[in-house]
C-alpha cells in the first residue's frame, strides 16, 4: 500500500499499542474484532478508534468489524517493522544489557549487530548472539559495517562525546537512553527519547490523585 | 494550592516533560522563561504551552514570562512527588538491576524498600542499599512493611501469578515491566505499563519516514 496521507504524531504514537493488541488477539485465533471490542481492549472510545483506523483505510467492514490480520499487517507496515535497520548498541552496563536481551529487535524492524562498553573486562562476551566490543573500536567497527542507528545505553555525562563520534562516523538515528538532549547539538538526527522517570512520575500522579479522591 | 481543578489526561502526561526541562533550567541558574522559549526547547506550540500552563494557574506574568522555580515547584506539587509511597521491586535480573541503580525514587515521589528475586544466589547482595531477598519471603515483607507499588521486572509468564499474591498482600499500585496486562485481571489497581517495544517502533516509523521522504 502507498503511502499517500500524512497521519498524525498522536495516533502514529497509538499504532505500537493496537499493533500488541491485535498481536495478543491473533495469537489468541481472534480473526475479527469490533470497534467498541478492541475501545474496551485499549481504554479508548469507539469512535476514537474507528478515526484512527480510517486515517490507514479500509480494513473496517459495517457489522463485521475489523479484520485483525489485515489491520495488524497494514500497522506493521506503516511502522516499517519490514525493514532491517542496523544497530550498535553502547553501554553494556544492567540498563544495556537488559536493552540487548529483552528487546524484540528483529520483530520491530532492527537487527543488533554491535555491542561497544569502555569495560575491557565485558569484551568478547556474547549477549544475545552479539559480540561485546571495546569502545575504542566502534570506528572501525562502524566503517566497515555502516550501522543506521545507534542505541545509547550510556550515563548522560558520556552522551555529548559519544554523540560527536557517531555523528562523524555518520549515524543520524538515535535511541537514546542517556537523558542527554542529543537534537539540541545536531538538528538533523532523529532522536527517540526514553525517559523511564516520567513513566514513574506518571504512576506517583495517579496514586496520588486516587489517595486525594478516596479523602474527598 | 487546593487539587479543585481537574486537568486532563494529555496534558498530565506532558508535565514530566515540563518538570524536566525546568529542573535543567533551574539548574542553570535560570529564572524566567517566555512560554516561546519554553516551546522551542520542548516542541510544543507556544500557545500550547501557555493552555497547558493556564490548568494550573497564575505563574505567568504578561511580558516577564513564567516564574521556573514557580512553576517547577507547582509542577511538582500536582505531581506528587511530595509523597514517599514505599515500592518492592520484584526481578533482580539486568532490567530489575538497572531500575533499581537508575531511577531517582526518591526524588520522583516513591522509596525502593526491598527488591525480591527466585534466585538464591542474588539473596543478601544489596542493590543501591536495598538488600535483594528471596521471593519467598515476600508474604512476611509486605505484611511487615505495608508497601504500596510493586514494580514487576519479571517475565510476562511470571506477572499473573506474582499479581495474585501481591493483590492478596494488599498492593493496588504497579509499576510494569512485564507487558503482562495486569488491569485486565483487577480492576481496582492503578497501573503504569512501561512498553520500550513501543518506543522502539516509533523510532522505526520515524526512520521509514524519512528515507521515504527523501526518496520522494
Amino acid at each position: 500500500m502507498k503511502k499517500d496521507r500524512k497521519i498524525s504524531a498522536p495516533v502514529i504514537r497509538r499504532l505500537p499499542r493496537y499493533y500488541r493488541f491485535l498481536g495478543e488477539l491473533l495469537d489468541n485465533n481472534i480473526t475479527r474484532i469490533s470497534s467498541r471490542e478492541l475501545s474496551d481492549k485499549m481504554g479508548l472510545t469507539a469512535s476514537q478508534i474507528r478515526q484512527d483506523l480510517n486515517c490507514f483505510g479500509g480494513f473496517g467492514q459495517q457489522g463485521y468489524g475489523y479484520s485483525v490480520k489485515g489491520l495488524y499487517g497494514e500497522i506493521g507496515h506503516i511502522l516499517g517493522i519490514r525493514n532491517s535497520y542496523k544497530a550498535v548498541l553502547i553501554g553494556a552496563g544492567n540498563l544495556g544489557k537488559a536493552v540487548a536481551v529483552h528487546m524484540a529487535f528483529e520483530k520491530r524492524g532492527f537487527r543488533l549487530i554491535g555491542i561497544f562498553d569502555n569495560d575491557s573486562a565485558k569484551m568478547g562476551q556474547t549477549i544475545q548472539n552479539c559480540t561485546v566490543f571495546h569502545s575504542d573500536e566502534l570506528e572501525e567497527f562502524c566503517r566497515e559495517n555502516k550501522p543506521d542507528v545507534a542505541i545509547f545505553c550510556v550515563p548522560k555525562t558520556a552522551a555529548r562525546e559519544l554523540l560527536d563520534r557517531c555523528y562523524h562516523l555518520g549515524i543520524r538515528n538515535y535511541w537514546n537512553f542517556s537523558h542527554y538532549d542529543l537534537s539540541v547539538v545536531y538538528s538533523d538526527i532523529i532522536v527517540e527519547n526514553v525517559h523511564l522517570n516520567d513513566s514513574l512520575m506518571i504512576l506517583c500522579y495517579k496514586i496520588s490523585e486516587a489517595h486525594a479522591q478516596s479523602e474527598e
